[in-house]
Parts: C-alpha cells; sequence; structure tokens
C-alpha cells in the first residue's frame, strides 16, 4: 500500500523543498527527506483512541473512517501551523480479533486522508495489542517566519474562525446512547451529521493561505473546541477577548440537534466539540492582507484585559458557556 | 518540566543548523524549528507497549525506566540513520490509578534519556487511557547524502555491529517467570542484567560517526534483534550475508544466563533481543576511514548469493539461529 510514494516533494512558495527519498516503501528505520532552502520544520503528535471513538463501539464509525479521522486529528496540527504537511506516521495496533481486511481499511482510511491534503503516510508502528490502538504524528515545513504561533494576538485583533463549530459535538449527541436514535432526522442529514467524525478536513489551504498573507498573528485548530481554542489564543498571547454570539457561525444541523436533544446552541458551538476549524487573529487593517476566496467568520475582538468572555445578543457579558474538550476516558 | 528548552541548537558538521523556536514550553499546536542549511529530516515512530513491558508489570522495571526505554527506542532509530536528533515526541497515556508522581516519573525518565544524546522532549499528547499506552515519534536531521540506509550493502561488503546482542533477551528470560529468580547471580551482576532495559542508550554518536566516514553502505538498528537486522539488510540490498559464529561478540552475562536457563549462546546473541546496536556495513578498503576510537566487532561478510548463513565454529554453514523479535502480544 505504498508503493512509490518515494520522490514526492513538498515546494514551499520560495522554492524551498522536501523530497522524500526514503519512504514506507523503503522499510528504513527512518524515513528520509532531503531539504533544501531555509524552512521551518513543524512536527506534533496526536492520540485519538479514547472517548472520541465511541462513535467507533457503537458502529456508526468504519475502519476505514477511523483511520480517515487519525491522519485528519493529525494534519490539522500542521495546517494550523500554516506549514505544508510533508509526512503522517501513525501508530496502528490492533487485537487479534480484528480481520486483514479491516486492518487493511485502516490503513486506506489514513491514506485518503493524506492525499485528501497533499501527503504521504510515511510509516510508523504497526502490531497487535488487546485492544485498537491509533496515534500519529505529523511533520510540515513552512517558510521562514512563516509558522503560525498562539502567542502574537494584540489588543484591537479580530477573532475570526473559518467556519461553523459543534457539529461534531451534535453528532455525538445524537448519535450517543442518549440521543434521540436514528431517524429522528432524515437520513442525508444524518449522513451530514456523522461526516463530521467520517471525513474531517485538515484545513491545509486555508491555513497555507493565513501564513503566506503575514497579517495572522496568532492561530490553532478548535480540536479541543471553540472555547478552548480562544482560551488558549488568550493564555498565549496575554490578551482577553470578547466573543460576539451574534457573530458565531451556526450550522443549521447543530440548531436541529439542540432542538431535538434540549441541547444549548451557543454552548455546543463554544463547548468540546471536535471540529478542526482554524481559530485566528487579524489586526484591522490585516484583512485587506486576506485572499478573497478564504471563507471565515469575524466572532469577536482582542481586548487588553485578559478575561474571555462571551457578549450575548442582548449585550449581556459573561464567561463563555461551553465546556472544553478533556483528554480523559 | 518543559521549561527553557526554546533556543535548542542542532547543528550539523557543515554548519546547517536547526533551532527549537516554539518547543513544548510554547504549547503550540506542533512544536516549530527553523532549518537553515542543506540538510536530510528522517522521521520515525516506535510504539513500546506489549511484550516488552513484562519486566514493567512484574515490577523490574519503574515508571522512570519506561520512559526512559520508550525515549530511547525511538532516538535509536535516529541513530540508525546516522542522524542527529533534533526532536522527541511522546504520546504518554495512563489510567488514573497512577499517581501524579509515577506519571511524573515517566515525563522525567523521557526527559533523561533525550538528554542522554543532546535532544529535547518537544511536546506530544498527554492523557488517561483505560490503561499505559507509550508511543513516540522522532525527528533527526543529517547532512545531505548522509543518511544511513539499508539499501548500499554490496557483495564483499564487510558485516559490522557495535556491540554485543542478547543482553535485553537474556534479561527477559533470567527475570521472567521462568527465570531462575532473583539470586542465582550476584546483585550486582543482576543490575547489569536489568541495564539492558533501564537504561537503553541510543548510540547517536557512533551513528553520526558512521555517516561522517562516509564509507558506510547500510546501516540499522538491532531493536528487532541482530538476526532481523542482519536479514533486514540484506532483503533491502539484494544480498546475502555469512555471518560468522567464532566473530560474535558475546557478553559475559548473555553466556551466564545461558547456563543458568539452558539457552543457547549464539541463538540468544542473534534472536529476539532489543539491545539497540548499530547493524552496519563497510566495504573492505572503507575499515580507514572509520574513527580509530569506534568500537565495532566485524562479524561476516555479504555474499552476491542471497542466503543469510552463519558459519559455525566448525565450519558447517546453516540458516542464522534465534527468531527475531515479533510485534506481537
Amino acid at each position: 500500500m505504498f508503493a512509490g510514494q518515494s520522490g514526492w516533494i513538498g515546494k514551499l512558495l520560495d522554492g524551498a523543498t522536501a523530497e522524500l527519498v526514503a519512504g514506507a516503501d523503503a522499510q528504513d528505520d527512518c524515513a528520509v527527506f532531503r531539504a533544501s532552502g531555509p524552512m521551518e520544520i513543524v512536527v506534533g503528535s496526536d492520540y485519538v483512541r479514547g472517548p472520541k471513538f465511541q462513535l467507533y463501539e457503537s458502529g456508526h464509525l468504519s475502519n476505514f473512517d477511523i483511520g480517515y479521522y487519525l491522519a485528519t486529528a493529525n494534519l490539522s496540527d500542521i495546517a494550523a501551523m500554516g506549514a505544508l504537511p510533508i509526512a503522517l506516521l501513525t501508530v496502528v495496533r490492533y487485537p487479534r480479533s480484528l480481520s486483514d481486511a479491516d486492518f487493511a481499511a485502516v490503513m486506506a482510511g489514513i491514506d485518503a486522508a493524506c492525499r485528501a491534503v497533499g501527503t504521504v503516510n510515511v510509516g510508523g508502528d504497526i502490531g497487535t495489542a488487546e485492544r485498537i490502538i491509533l496515534s500519529g504524528s505529523a511533520v510540515g515545513i513552512v517558510e521562514p517566519g512563516g509558522a503560525l504561533l498562539r502567542t502574537g494576538a494584540r489588543p484591537g485583533d479580530r477573532l475570526c474562525v473559518t467556519g461553523p463549530t459543534g457539529l461534531a459535538a451534535s453528532a455525538q449527541r445524537y448519535f450517543g446512547a442518549a440521543g434521540p436514535g436514528a431517524g429522528a432526522l432524515a437520513a442525508e442529514r444524518e449522513d451530514e451529521l456523522i461526516a463530521s467524525w467520517r471525513r474531517p478536513r485538515a484545513l491545509v489551504p486555508q491555513g497555507r493561505a493565513l501564513s503566506a498573507s503575514g497579517v495572522v498573528t496568532s492561530c490553532q485548530d478548535t480540536s479541543d473546541g471553540l472555547k478552548a481554542g480562544v482560551q488558549s489564543l488568550a493564555a498565549a498571547s496575554g490578551v482577553g477577548f470578547v466573543v460576539d454570539e451574534e457573530a458565531l457561525p451556526v450550522a443549521g444541523l447543530v440548531a436541529e440537534v439542540a432542538a431535538l436533544t434540549g441541547g444549548d446552541v451557543t454552548a455546543t458551538v463554544l463547548g468540546d466539540s471536535v471540529d478542526f476549524q482554524l481559530v485566528f487573529t487579524v489586526p484591522p487593517d490585516g484583512f485587506a492582507r486576506l485572499p478573497e476566496d478564504l471563507a471565515f467568520h469575524e466572532i469577536g475582538h482582542a481586548t487588553e484585559e485578559r478575561a474571555v468572555v462571551l457578549r450575548r445578543r442582548d449585550g449581556t457579558v459573561e464567561d463563555l458557556p461551553g465546556v472544553p474538550w478533556r483528554h480523559e476516558v
């Protein structure tokens, strides 16, 4: 499944390249890239087993889906740095009860998610374990000075998000044990809802565009939820944020599931939903430098005062509702 | 525990550098390195839970020890490429029953193993799970063309190993359930035996020296055992090997444990022992280019015929004994 990947080339805007000279097909101790030209190298790891996979255990996600998810979760960290992913490494451990076909499906899902953002799975570690274990690492490259850190937001900067959040949490609520059960929504709406888990997207083009603009002062993905993302930018940058409830993008499905389950829409949008959007800050005079075709929503602004608050539609101000994602079982 | 790591600089022989500009202390989506100068980037992953940790479960390895082991297992892959490790990423998932102090000990072990080879743990993923899960990835850099692949061995090349193998397997046999039990060896010999698991070394200086020599035609570590390593070099290079039993370095402890347990010394030295030595090939006229202070043993030679065989002390030739490491539970 790894045949022919050596020779893959990642190319930065200034012509710097990373060429894969020994990929997974080489079966060496490591994969090898030949880097030429100045660049920044970014690396991150994400383990994705645990509570996130209740939907797998309940049969809503296939083996292909969890492979796809593992890859995206890791590649999203690269996107959030504004970098071009050059490598995914995956650890796939599985019980003997998993058939060869099921294992191949996990690997095919990983491969498909890599292809979706133009990168390659260069290897990792495969073997058995008492139960399925999925972990990964991703490597990216970015132009010198181009990495999007969390530290640069300044008071007055505008807070933006690339798209609506809350879909992943809504899917968990809808399909979960306490949910309304299949059929409460039309089949095609159910498919759309579960797609947030089946085919999550690592927003690599968006991250690259944000980096290339030169005006983005901080950025991260919303893999721990939008609230956690905003709080993290605040803490790292030493600022606060006012989030405007009215400005938050809300997907129709989030509202529908909230209505079905008695949930709160704003808390769902801000809470522990693993949506892989990018949340970022731009100075007011920087918007002109963002590409016209980049979709995003301005949802608030950074403040000198270091509190992170929500301004409700009625003008009242309160702490951000919603709980951030807990890395717990 | 991650304070102050940003600013760390890895420097290659030709002056190319990778400077850590956002480490684990930055708590960003990824760690960021600023690379300058041409280089090769190597990346690999290693999961180390499973049968390797019977010694942990039986109390022979501490939490510090398994952290140290996790780091070394990953850094050894970088050493085997001839590269300078610039980053370790670790996934540490643990049950709620693990105390904060025990968790801190795992992280301290990881940190100590990184320091032992002059590199840094730049982050990864930490959280709970039903049981302890340890996985890692490592990143290294090496001069252009300097990566030590498995593919370059040619008939006539000499086969070498940096040191004795079989110690890790002997420790498993000695301390295992079917072993002779504590006290069969003197306490200090027992300490020496378990040290192969407690303080394994990633042979970074040796790997760097082999790469810098320019004469090493193939290399890998013996983390799956010496037999598996030789077979892998053979398969990747399209050659065979004759291994001389008489030339195999044998540690005294391996012979002592074999005597105590009725084991076969040569099978232990070649078999599924996770020792992290480097096995490599050099053309006969290349030895003069290896540094004088590099310790290694010449144990055989590459052949045109693609079989991998052992030449016994009595001159008879047979298949290599010993079983390679199985990535199985």
